[in-house]
């Protein structure tokens, strides 16, 4: 008779605007098996996207099964992390643009599909939960995560735990007025940090400054002079190759994006803050005038007291996190 | 044989700049006894003002004893609520530039004099705290609270629990910035809150509008011309006298509020907002532009799933709170 526990196996699901990405872990989290990534085709419809997302773990389940010993009953669950903002109690996207989903009971399509427990939670706290399990924040006690992309969304982790808020709103810090008369943002306020600091947000300034100097910069030539064309990795290609215009843009993001973790610093007094997505692909560019503006707004204890440092799970760091939420909420901790 | 156990007591401190406070209660919370109110004389030194400490809670243990059945015995401690920032751990006001302390050891002063266990807290915290335990933010999950007088400090609950952070620094609101480019703020740092919706900050914003404008106001007659006279009471009486100039700073101020609680409520999702302090005396002239503004800029299911409220223990919700984080300090809970 064998006497060993067999191992147990939790998949975790990121579910995007563009692609949805799967992959299953050990329960303990010492093994990823069989990452997978299939475009979300978010114009089937809800329906037909979490029948997608079904296929997706149910590959990921017999990859598993190939490359270890797991059964499928070694399986316990699901953890998806899906754009906000959710109720996480009943399970349910309640608004989600970029899907074209209002009020879709995601968590109990795949659960009954697949008959798993399943858990949802916001996609942005489980990135910030994977890089603390997993990554760059591992080890913090208050945790404040940033992940930059299209949007900036962001996620808290307090004393270990995710920590949702009162209606599993928290952690909006993309959406936190850093110019209280500025940029109109597209949830409607006026100076979210979101609007100067995304990826898009970057790209709008780079092109309003070329609108307005007909200055030196390469930019243009970039895009052949079409500067709707102008993305911000554009913009980070022109810093890197020296490019004085594009490497302004950068210090500006560093400097907004400083305002807004110093506020963070301020008010929650992390240990660890971690930025991910995209537009931390500028490095040190971006991170060491990053920090300096942090020093200059915040209060000095709540500087010495925090690292402010990259995500080390870009792609996997929501997969990751989505495992850790089922972890949380199934068995109490991670 | 007696075996009704005998009540205990607790003696709660708020030690501000201008004010100490001091009460006893009983350690449920049930009876509020002796409160009592001294000057603080910080120009006597940080030694002399914990003696003074010292003699006004010897004071309230004496009345605490004529008033009730207490003996010296069923007092269990005292917690002490001081302004920031402070190591509770290590029991130090490491900065107060309202007393004039650096690096004082305020709880050992304490506890040594008065033999018994002693906390130390910031004073905001504790202000918050009370208003949770016994005021208007009674049954919060999650809290938010605001004391807005000659500056801003502010407090976090939770999960239940005050949030210190990981250095004791959580919780500066003030000192979050909701103009990146906006007002100096005497911390440093540009465009706070606490520059714009403090007391001294409304009567700048009055002082400079009647410089700019020789407008129609009853300000300038309520100073005897002398704008250097004028106090945030003073915008509030002549708001109510129906002055326009005035009741445009009061609405201004609520924008400013109403911005930083929005942020608040996008990262923190609070179920209750409780904002005190003098600057609240304005009532609904106040809080009814604040709610407004938060509604514009917060996301919805935050704006719903919060109430802003105003304090409701003027005066003593900083002793009330000192007790409060004794016993989560001492006895794991309140």
């Amino acid at each position: 008779m064998n006497t060993t526990a067999r191992e147990q196996y939790i998949v975790g699901v990121d579910l995007g605007g563009t692609n949805i990405v799967a992959g299953a872990m050990t329960a303990d989290g010492s093994r990823h098996i069989a990452m997978r990534s299939i475009p979300t085709n978010s114009s089937v419809g809800d329906e037909a996207v979490a029948e997608r997302i079904v296929g997706l773990v149910e590959g990921v389940i017999l990859d598993t099964m190939g490359e270890s010993e797991a059964a499928r009953r070694d399986f316990i669950g699901i953890g998806i992390g899906a754009p906000g903002p959710l109720d996480r109690e009943r399970g349910v996207v309640l608004v989600a643009p970029n899907l074209g989903w209002k009020d879709f009971p995601l968590r109990d399509r795949i659960q009954r599909r697949l008959n798993l427990p399943t858990t949802l939670d916001n996609d942005a706290n489980c990135a910030t939960f994977g890089e603390w399990w997993q990554g760059a924040a591992r080890g913090g006690r208050n945790v404040v995560g940033l992940t930059i992309g299209t949007g900036i969304g962001g996620g808290l982790i307090l004393n270990g735990a995710l920590y949702h808020g009162s209606s599993d709103m928290a952690g909006e810090i993309g959406h936190t007025t850093i110019d209280l008369n500025g940029r109109h943002c597209k949830c409607g306020n006026y100076g979210c940090l979101e609007a100067y600091a995304s990826a898009p947000a970057i790209a709008t300034r780079a092109r309003e400054v070329l609108v307005r100097e007909e200055g030196e910069s390469v930019i243009p030539s970039m895009v052949n002079g079409r500067l709707e064309d102008i993305t911000a990795q554009i913009v980070y290609d022109a810093a890197k190759q020296g490019d004085q215009l594009a490497g302004e843009i950068v210090r500006d993001t560093a400097r907004y994006l400083g305002a807004g973790v110093a506020n963070l610093l301020n008010v929650f007094n992390p240990d660890i803050v971690v930025i991910a997505g995209g537009v931390t692909a500028a490095g040190d560019a971006l991170f060491v005038p990053l920090r300096a503006e942090v020093r200059r707004r915040a209060f000095s204890p709540a500087v010495r007291a925090v690292k402010i440092v990259a995500g080390e799970l870009p792609g996997t760091a929501g997969v990751v996190g989505a495992v850790a939420s089922f972890k949380q909420q199934h068995l109490g901790g991670v």
